[in-house]
């Protein structure tokens, strides 16, 4: 098995030994030195963004000093749910490497599913409302930070 | 404008001010009483997951001491990116309010269309190499999990 994600199984059966949420965890490698490790701590954290990627990244860029993890790779048990997806893509890591799939993680009742199909517009939300409200007033403060001089994209 | 946007945008307003991060904020609610309220700070923070949905939703978590937020509606100043619209959903908020639209976002370079299209199976990846490795090996931590007496599941 590769090495990394031998230290990211290590990482998913602490959370399990110690109740700390789902059997997940992830490392992230910067050339070949491991940065950061974590598993997901929803339960012992009461944080339902305690994702073990999410918390390796928010490690490793306290480590790095840096939002950019460009020169990073992220080893993870099981594939992403959308929301450590998206935190992989806006921390710019260049490759994911994950073990199971999102099938094996909804076989034992993780079913993120659901959020894969709203966001492909296949499902319909019951657990939650969404309701689209005063655009033109909120569109003000996207154009006051469009002419704002000096402002970082990032 | 709706009480609770207005006090997103004076959030996203003082992000703007501070060059905490991108023009965004939000609000947590239950039942008319605002829990918490955040701006985005990945710059600030160095944190590529210091989104105002994610911030605002870890501190309303550590506030009611649960990482169920189903008592909970969320006013965003913009539409939900999709790491904040998974948060969202996994904090299982019932109701979610928000003003501009991803459109709306993309037009001043805070560009998330690649990650729905990727989501949604219509674009790849040029930024991020995908790997899939070990997965019965990875698949045997799942197994553990499954078998553990009194696990939590959430």
């Amino acid at each position: 098995m590769n090495e990394f994600l031998a230290l990211a199984l290590e990482e998913a059966r602490a959370g399990i030994e110690n109740d700390d949420g789902g059997p997940f965890g992830a490392v992230i490698v910067q050339e070949g030195v491991v940065i950061s490790k974590a598993h997901n701590e929803v339960l012992r954290r009461n944080d339902p963004t305690a994702h073990a990627e999410i918390l390796a990244i928010r490690e490793a860029s306290a480590i790095l000093g840096s939002f950019d993890l460009s020169t990073c790779e992220i080893y993870s048990t099981s594939e992403p749910c959308p929301m450590c997806f998206a935190a992989i893509f806006w921390a710019r890591i260049k490759r994911l490497v994950y073990g199971t799939t999102r099938e094996d993680v909804a076989e034992i009742g993780f079913d993120d599913s659901l959020i894969y199909d709203v966001i492909r517009g296949e499902a319909e939300l019951e657990q939650m409302e969404l309701v689209k409200l005063d655009r033109e007033g909120c569109r003000a403060v996207l154009e006051e930070w469009r002419r704002k001089p000096g402002r970082r994209m990032y």
